[in-house]
């Protein structure tokens, strides 16, 4: 037998015929990423059912030098949970392991494995009139496993921080295939270094997450969203300030929006309107919500943001949801904006960040910067001003032809818009990580003093590179 | 010239008069630790007063082999910023770099360097109507640096979180004299790796931190302190769930002391008298405080969570105080059972942490335990109940030698008690961090697998162990 022939003996051996399969039909749907921009190769599929598999699965993958890429929902941005195509690695889903294992209404914890699914998840802490706060697009698919490898954001940051800060404790299988367990929560503990904290975002490369315990808010009692048109960035960073003063901890969501996507949007999905009689430079979306405890205040906070707003001249026209059905239409407005905008012709995007205070000068000077060097194009920035992040597409000029033209000119304005944001002290990932998509690009901007101390820490902890290699981690040049 | 020579002359150059010195007079006041638990010697201390000063020193010490002991306000509780006895170490001390580099109110951000006092900060902060919520008794001495290399806790954890929930960027000298500069905060930035979490509470033995940028927060407008006379721990566990039900995220604070610990220091403190008529076997201490938003509902807060948690018969007795004056007095009984059981005689201290959900449990197990196991002694538990972490003390028997019965009896009593909280799923060290006191008591109760993996990272990033040796990391055995 060849070695891959007698490792994956002993792997079938070990996870049985559940766990294990070579069938390509069964490999073909997880060996391409969702939006079908990455694809590999795999040797097989794994399918490990419990934490005792994943680790004998490991040691074994140790002993046998096979490489291991982690897969949750197969739903992220960065093509992280896709094999390279060599086909010498194994992909490793976490989705059989979906458990439960214990939720805590009265300490507010739940303890879930990787598999389980974020909007599972979501129901089964309303189950306790409880909520996890963070949500985003892929809801239906994304796994604990993997929102927590990849410290996934969404529109909650603003209040209650991305994933890093909902963890408690983790569970993972380390490179030789060793238990980290660290899933008891303590609120205080200072016995060295939080190494959990090394595991969240590191994309599968350090460790595979296989459980964690999460902590729960009290279920939201109410909410009021607010829409805003106002005259530039800056003047909605006035708005967000003024917000945080107004309404402190009740700030969930503030997102802005230009002109030009409003009006993408308003074309591209039927019967839609705008919450606001005429047209503005700058639109703001404006969530607020509260527990049992602060509803009642609500109602009078949203309108007193909003009075106040006005009699301070922080915007032009501005109004309240009056219900809960017009609130889902403002959103749909925000959230429409990605798909309106791809609908209009070919488009590269950018998720990026820099920091808070910045933004409003950033997105003043960088819209012009990258029209006047890559003519008629046109750059739309959009999304969440209140964490310094929005997501930057430059639209191709017209009969850009799909495919062709985001390989060859949406590569240099890719780089172009990098290269801004790193001078401005930003980041080339706020919230979709890095995978295979911007590994070299971190590599050719990143500090090069962290990017030694990324390596250094990856080499110490997997010496082998059998850890999703070919991510996150740009080689040495 | 011998190395040591060479070194010196080097580093005398590089740091000048003020920045370098051998004299054991001025070197004597930093060879101890404040306590008096622990001392060693140096053979230099050195003062530098840039980061790059900090950089090319290590640098230095990096290519003559000198090991580096950084010490901020010399105030840690573990022996962590003293040296060996050895005298091949300098002492760093980061005490000149005390400049706050930026305070931008609008954002709520401040960048100190490490030498920073707490109480200045919280001065800086307080001139622009903001607050810095971690305070502890140390404050001034404690600086920034060490505060974030131990991530210091306090009493206000509970609703704001220990040093590592406050730091938004650091800037730090590593092992091979590079400088980390991570000082520009994002509020969202998934560039792989988080390693600032790695260098916040690695006690040095990673990084020199030189600078960092907190968050701030709205200055308090108004607070209310109540007493509770209650049954046990348990009842004050259901407390404390009616008290986060009801105040929500306006619950800054939840002390609980016994019987015993309020009647100590009744006697010690003179005029001091007890906030309720009857005696009670458990004491609760709630602080609740808001911002200018909340202030106008805090009176009325205060009022329903005292009188629901008496119609729930969650109280034997309680009360509110009636002002300032009076809340201080509340904390002050609080504050001063550490002297007061001190001056019962001789004692061990421990800071330990379980899950919050089974510290009533724990308590009630513990204390018999340890009393039955070591006759005549008394324990106490007292502290944040709110983040499952006590301070647990053992008092000897009457007529124990003090000094020597902590040296023989208490050292047997302290494994005992880490043993029990290690069965609980505790931690050895809630707050204090573990320096020199307690790392021989990680390297016996440590998790092997997470061992190896602070041995690994720690190898990694200080191959020469230079920084901070003998500190935190437990060598193999």
């Amino acid at each position: 037998m060849t070695d891959q022939e007698q490792f994956l003996a002993a792997a079938s051996l070990l996870l049985g015929e559940r766990g294990l399969t070579c069938d390509p039909e069964l490999l073909q749907p997880w060996l391409t990423d969702w939006r079908g921009r990455f694809s590999g190769q795999a040797m097989a599929l794994a399918s490990p059912a419990t934490t005792a598999e994943v680790s004998a699965l490991m040691k074994l993958c140790a002993k046998f030098a096979v490489p291991v890429v982690p897969q949750g929902g197969n739903s992220g941005m960065s093509g992280g949970a896709t094999p390279d195509e060599s086909g010498h690695a194994i992909l490793l889903s976490l989705r059989r392991m979906n458990a439960i294992r214990r939720l805590d209404p009265a300490a507010r914890e739940i303890t879930c494995e990787a598999g389980v699914i974020l909007q599972t998840l979501h129901e089964a802490a309303a189950v306790e009139n409880l909520r996890f706060p963070l949500t985003l697009g892929g809801k239906g698919s994304a796994t604990i496993g993997g929102l927590i490898s990849t410290n996934a954001g969404g529109t909650q940051v603003l209040r209650h921080g991305s994933m890093r800060a909902q963890v408690l404790g983790i569970e993972a299988v380390l490179a030789d295939g060793s238990v980290f367990d660290a899933l008891v929560p303590l609120k205080k503990d200072n016995r060295g270094f939080d190494l959990k904290q090394l595991l969240i975002g590191s994309e599968g490369t350090l460790g595979i997450v296989t459980a964690a315990t999460l902590r729960l808010l009290p279920a939201l009692a109410d909410r009021a969203v607010l829409w805003a048109g106002l005259e530039s960035v800056t003047a909605a960073r006035s708005l967000l300030l003024h917000s945080e003063k107004i309404a402190g901890d009740a700030l969930e969501g503030f997102e802005i929006m230009p002109r030009h996507s409003l009006a993408a949007v308003l074309a591209h999905v039927p019967g839609s309107r705008s919450p606001l009689q005429g047209a503005h430079e700058w639109n703001v979306l404006i969530e607020l919500a509260a527990d049992a405890a602060g509803a009642d205040a609500l109602p009078n906070l949203a309108q007193t943001l909003l009075e106040t707003a006005f009699e301070a001249g922080l915007v032009e026209d501005a109004t309240i949801a009056a219900n809960d059905a017009q609130a889902e239409q403002f959103w749909l407005l925000r959230d429409e904006i990605a798909p309106a905008e791809r609908a209009l012709g070919p488009a590269v995007q950018h998720d990026i960040s820099v920091p808070v205070a910045r933004m409003a000068e950033f997105v003043a000077a960088a819209v012009p910067d990258v029209e006047s060097r890559f003519p008629s194009t046109r750059a739309v920035a959009f999304g969440h001003l209140g964490d310094g992040n929005v997501h930057f597409h430059v639209l191709a000029p017209a009969g850009a032809v799909r495919g062709e033209w985001e390989a060859t000119d949406g590569k240099a304005i890719s780089a172009f818009v990098h290269d801004l944001v790193t001078q401005w002290g930003g980041s080339i990932s706020a919230e979709h990580g890095i995978g295979q998509l911007k590994r070299d690009e971190l590599g050719r901007l990143g500090d090069p003093v962290q990017l030694a101390m990324m390596r250094a820490v990856k080499h110490a902890l997997d010496p082998g590179d059998l850890l999703n290699p070919g991510k996150l981690v740009p080689p040495c040049t």
